[in-house]
């Protein structure tokens, strides 16, 4: 078996070629330098990874799904530029935003235009027997990639959230794209219905594992030097909290939660009373339990396709997320 | 011949029913309402009439481009969304823009998911021949559009621009669209490669002057109530105040020019002396041989057409932006 290393290594690459290519063909200069500035601000370049590795785990060759994979790299970064517009951040892998080294009408155009290019890479070729699915998949994607990101503002202003709405919103966010990249993947590789449905599964679930992970690592982990319970002080509201409100008994706890709630997040102060009170009603534990229920639904689907190098490294990239530290 | 307003009537209704069958079914409810409110502030669906009416003038059904034209008006009101972001306007066709009514950020993600339907959209089904070729067009004219507005808003802080760079700003961000809807059309009427390259001249020369004429009766009409100069107040680098600038040779005239430039437009004091300017120095008549230009060239690639009801009207919507007083 090839190592995983080497063969990430090598798609890793091509990607990162393929990126630059078009980032350094865009016009005019005042969309090419923060397009240039957005891909050089790095990331795992972990859906197109995975879109390469699914073309291979159906059999075909991973370097057909290349430019899907390219694609979807591009669709996920505009997310993020206009994401951390609609967000007000300031910051993204601790570099300044496009909207706040630029200008708010730069982020929205460049994400605008990434769209354009993203979609431009779809293949088209006859070698690609479902080439049309490749369209399809991609424009829902944006379509529900949207829905998700109006879910999550929508959440922000709202006291009714319960659980389902939040897996929906996740779902919607963060799954769905993995689950694109995945089965355009399995497309470029000519995949049977039966390994284009195991494929859903897995992607799907392996979507939601790594957001509930996230937000988990988000409140324990403080490796990397990042603060724990961003989360909180930016008012999310997460799985763990919507079930701390679902839970909160006592006088304190209801306090607690109220506060967060009224005021879109914690307080610095508050931030290790929530923390304590999530370990204590047991809710780590629950998210735990949770993120393990995805993983091995991930699991099962993967386990169900025939083996070869390439099932071997998907399975390797569910595994990261459960060994992950931050 | 049938009666264009009939025939216009016709189209128009059925655009609006597919526009808002389309919005009514977009979720969450935060973006249906700002996509069903942009749909009801009207528009005179000027690039889905053509797409069909080119349909019909390469021979073929108008109403097989239908989906075609509806994507294209979609897109068309996704670049206005946006670009009033970009623009800081607080108005659209009198009423308050979707970021102003709504929020910056419904306003971008309402854009975003406009894209995506916009794209869905495009036929894919086997009776176009050249269906390939309506994916290719469509993306593009996303990509040059946002060209467009970056060279719009690079040039509203650059000082050297001529007119060529306006012609070509206005080519990518105006024209562009509208070749892109005829061109489609065509397409869906499964033209021949000769009336396809008719009807490229006719409608990017159509684009142009529709501008050209636009701009002109910025400055020049006063009709359905509206100020008149309105883009010189706004800085609007047109082509008639870049030729303004080259022409002034008084020091009156250069210092009025001088202070625009500065000041990124005028104060309405000063617009009374620019409009006087452009008189004196036969700006305004340069502008109008500048529109009969485009209009020529796009008549005459018109003319070569074989006619039918479809290409008469089409001459029809040439003649409006001849016609039309504001």
């Amino acid at each position: 078996m090839q190592d995983f290393d080497k063969v990430y290594n090598e798609f890793y690459n091509s990607i990162q070629n393929k990126l630059f290519e078009i980032a350094n063909n865009t016009n005019p200069k005042s969309l090419r330098d923060p397009f240039i500035y957005l891909i050089e601000n790095g990331g795992k370049r972990l859906r197109s990874i995975t879109t390469m590795l699914a073309a291979g785990a159906v059999g075909g060759n991973p370097y057909d799904a290349l430019e899907c994979g390219v694609s979807l790299e591009i669709l996920h970064n505009f997310t993020l530029v206009h994401d951390d517009i609609m967000d007000s951040a300031p910051l993204r892998r601790g570099k300044e935003t496009v909207h706040i080294k630029w200008n708010i009408p730069t982020g929205i155009l460049v994400g605008d235009i990434m769209i354009g290019y993203a979609c431009q890479l779809v293949p088209k070729d006859d070698k690609i027997v479902n080439r049309l699915k490749l369209q399809e998949l991609f424009m829902e994607s944006l379509i529900v990639v949207c829905e998700g990101q109006a879910l999550d503002m929508d959440y922000n202003v709202r006291r009714d959230i319960i659980a389902d709405n939040y897996l929906d919103m996740i779902g919607k966010k963060t799954a769905n794209l993995i689950r694109t990249s995945i089965l355009m993947g399995a497309y470029c590789g000519n995949a049977t219905p039966e390994q284009i449905s195991l494929l859903e599964e897995f992607s799907f679930n392996l979507g939601l594992a790594f957001q509930i992970q996230d937000d988990y690592l988000d409140l324990t982990s403080s490796e990397s030097g990042k603060v724990i319970g961003q989360d909180l002080i930016e008012g999310k509201k997460t799985y763990m909290i919507i079930r701390a409100k679902d839970l909160a008994q006592t006088p304190n706890d209801k306090e607690l939660m109220e506060m967060f709630y009224k005021n879109n997040g914690a307080t610095e102060d508050q931030v290790n009373d929530i923390l304590e009170m999530l370990e204590r009603l047991n809710i780590f534990k629950e998210a735990q339990e949770l993120f393990n229920n995805y993983y091995e639904l991930a699991e099962n689907a993967l386990n169900k396709l025939q083996q070869n190098d390439y099932t071997l490294h998907l399975k390797k990239i569910l595994d990261q997320t459960k060994n992950r530290k931050h």
